[in-house]
C-alpha cells in the first residue's frame, strides 16, 4: 500500500482532521498523482455535515497535481505531467452512455472520487483532500500549462458541470445566455459562455452586481426581484444555466426564455414545482446537467487553456479547511475555496 | 348580423341549450362556415362546468364544415370548399411567434375560438357548437377529401396538439416513441407517430390494452404499475408524449427515456413536482406543447389525408350534448365525442 495524508472525516459531522491513509498499490493502468490543490464544493460541505457517507470519509473531487508514478500499461501519461482529476474515477465502460463518452450517465452509476465503491476491489474511494490520489489513467486529464494550478481545480467539477450543457445546447456566437446564481458554478458559466461568443446576462436577486457581472464577461444583469427588469427580459434568452443551489421558483426564468428555449438546472438536485403552462406556451424545456464525460472534460480544460480561463479562487492551507467550510456554509466566498494540500503534508507528524 | 343556432351555456354549470345567436356580417377577409360536426374536448367540459367564462358561452373548437360565403378579400377559399377550424381564430400577426408561424404562442395571446376577445370589435367569440361560424380566412384550413368529416373534427385540437411536438422533436423512422394516456389526445399520438415511421409503445396504468394499442399502430405496451415492465423499459424511449390529463408522477416516464430524451406533457396544464436528478442523469428534458401554428395545422391535415388518419369518434346529435359531457366526465368514450350540428338546426324552432 501507499501511504499519504488526508483530511479525514471520522463520522458524520466530525471536523476533517489530517490523518494518515493508505492508497492501493498501482494497478497496471493506474496513475499516482501528487495532489497540490483541491477545491471545496458544496457537495463536500454536505458530506462533512452528514449526508455523504460511508464514514470515515475523505472529501474532495476537484484535484490538480503532478504524476509521480505510472503502472506498466499507462501509455498517455508520464511522471512529471501536470494533471487534474474530477468527480468520476471509473465507470462500467460498456453501457450506451459510457460508449457515448458520457461516463457521468453510466447505467451502472460511475464510481465517484470519494465515497464511491471501487469496481475492482470493492473498497470505498477516498477523495482528493489528500496528498496523493491513485486513479485509472482513463480518468486523469491533461492540465494546460500556463494556468494557475489552484485556479484550475474548480474547473474539474463546477467548470465541466456548466461546460457540458453550454456545448450540448449549442451555445456560441450570438446565443443569448442567462446565468442564474453567480457562485462557484455560475461565475464559470459566465466566463465560459462569454468565451464561446455568447451574449451573457446575469440573473440575480441582488441589485448592484453590474460591475461584478461585467468583470466576469456578462453584458447585462437582470434583477429577478425587480418586476420591471423581469418584464423587460421576457422572451429574450435562448438558454439559461440555473446555478441556484436551493429550491426556487422557475417561473421567472421560464418567462425570460424565447420560444424553444432551454432552462438547464445545474445547482439544485432536489424536487421542485414546475408549472406546465410556460413550457407549453413556446415549447420551452427544463433540463438538468451534472459533471461531465471524459471527452468534454478534456475539451473544457483545453478550451480554458486556450482562453486563459480559470476559476476565481481563495486558496487556504488544508489545515484551515474548517474556515473554508464555515464560510462556504454562509456563502462567504468569491467564488470557490481551494485547499493547498502541500501545506497539509508539512503539518502532519 | 347573421343568425344561427348554437348550444349556449347561459351561466357556469348550466346545461347547453339550443339557442339562436348572432354572428358578425362578413368582413372583407372573413369566411362563413356551415358547421356540420364539432368535437367535445375536455376543455369544453371544464368551460360548461364553470371554469371557462365569460358566460353566456358557446363551447367548441374542433369544427368542420363547408364554406357558404366569403368576403371580397378572400383569395384561397370559395363557396363549397370543405374546411376545418381549430381553437385559434386570430393572433397579433406581428410578434416573433406569429412571424415564425407559431400563432399558438402569440405574445399577445391568440384569440381563442370561444370565450376569446375579437381583435377588431372586442366582442366575445362564440364557439363551434353552432350551425355557423364566421372566421378570418387565415385561420381556416383545407380539409382533405376522402376523410370522414366527423372524424376529422378532433384533429383540429387533439390532433395538432400531438402532431406539433412529434414534428418538432424530429419523430420519424426509427424513433422510439412512448405515448402515455390513450384517450382523445393519446390515440391520435399513437396513430400519427406510427404513420411517421416511429416504433410506438403505449404507456398505460391498465393491463390488457395490448390489442387496443396494436389496433392503433403501437408495437408494444408498458404497464406503468408493473415494476418489471417499467424496469424492462428503462432507458429505451427517445420521446414520450404524455397525454395524462391529471397531475401525476413523471419519474417513471423519465426513467424510460434514453439520454437526451424528451418528455413532452400535453395532457396536464397545471403545476407538478419534478425531481431534477433524472433530468441531470442523461440530460433529459421536460417540455410541453399545446395547439399548433397555422403551417403545422395544415401540414397535419394534409398528412392525415395522405395516410387516411382520423380520430376514432362517437358521433351524437347535438341535442345529446348532455350525454356526451356526462360520459366524457367519467372517461366513457373511445376516444372522442363529436356533435352532429346538422341535427341541431333541425331541432330548433
Amino acid at each position: 500500500m501507499r501511504s499519504s495524508t488526508a483530511l479525514l472525516v471520522a463520522r458524520a459531522g466530525a471536523r476533517p482532521e489530517p490523518t494518515p491513509i493508505d492508497r492501493r498499490d498501482l494497478r497496471p493502468d493506474d496513475v499516482a498523482v501528487a495532489v497540490t490543490f483541491c477545491g471545496v464544493c458544496h457537495t463536500d460541505l454536505h458530506a462533512v455535515r452528514g449526508s455523504g457517507g460511508p464514514y470515515p470519509l475523505v472529501p474532495g473531487h476537484e484535484l490538480v497535481g503532478t504524476v509521480t508514478a505510472v503502472g506498466p500499461e499507462v501509455t498517455g501519461l508520464a511522471v512529471g505531467d501536470p494533471v487534474a482529476v474530477g468527480n468520476i474515477v471509473d465507470s462500467c465502460g460498456t453501457c450506451e452512455a459510457c460508449l457515448a463518452d458520457q461516463q457521468n450517465w453510466c447505467r451502472e452509476f460511475p464510481t465517484l472520487t470519494y465515497a464511491g465503491r471501487d469496481r475492482v476491489d470493492g473498497t470505498t474511494t477516498l477523495g482528493g483532500w489528500s496528498t496523493e490520489y491513485v486513479v485509472r489513467e482513463t480518468f486523469v486529464y491533461r492540465r494546460p500549462a500556463g494556468l494557475d494550478a489552484a485556479a484550475v481545480a474548480p474547473l474539474m467539477c463546477a467548470g465541466v458541470t456548466v461546460w457540458e450543457p453550454l456545448r450540448a445546447l449549442g451555445v456560441g456566437a450570438g446565443t443569448r445566455v442567462g446565468v442564474a446564481g453567480v457562485g462557484g458554478l455560475g461565475h464559470l458559466a459566465v466566463k465560459l459562455a462569454a468565451a464561446l461568443g455568447a451574449e451573457v446576462t446575469v440573473l440575480t436577486t441582488t441589485a448592484g452586481k453590474a460591475d461584478e457581472a461585467a468583470t466576469l464577461g456578462a453584458s447585462g444583469v437582470v434583477v429577478t426581484t425587480d418586476a420591471d427588469d423581469v418584464a423587460g427580459a421576457r422572451g429574450t434568452l435562448d438558454v439559461i444555466i440555473d446555478c441556484v443551489p436551493v429550491d426556487h421558483d422557475l417561473a421567472p426564468y421560464l418567462g425570460m426564455l424565447r420560444a424553444d428555449g432551454t432552462l438547464c438546472v445545474v445547482g439544485y438536485l432536489g424536487t421542485t414545482s414546475v408549472d406546465m403552462m410556460p413550457l407549453l406556451q413556446g415549447r420551452k424545456r427544463v433540463t438538468g446537467s451534472g459533471s461531465g464525460g471524459r471527452a468534454s472534460t478534456q475539451e473544457m480544460l483545453d478550451f480554458c487553456g486556450e482562453h486563459g480561463i480559470t476559476a476565481d479562487v481563495e486558496v487556504l492551507p488544508a489545515t484551515e479547511v474548517g474556515t473554508a467550510l464555515e464560510r462556504l456554509g454562509r456563502g462567504d466566498v468569491r467564488y470557490r475555496f481551494v485547499l493547498d494540500l502541500e501545506a497539509l503534508e508539512a503539518s502532519t507528524p
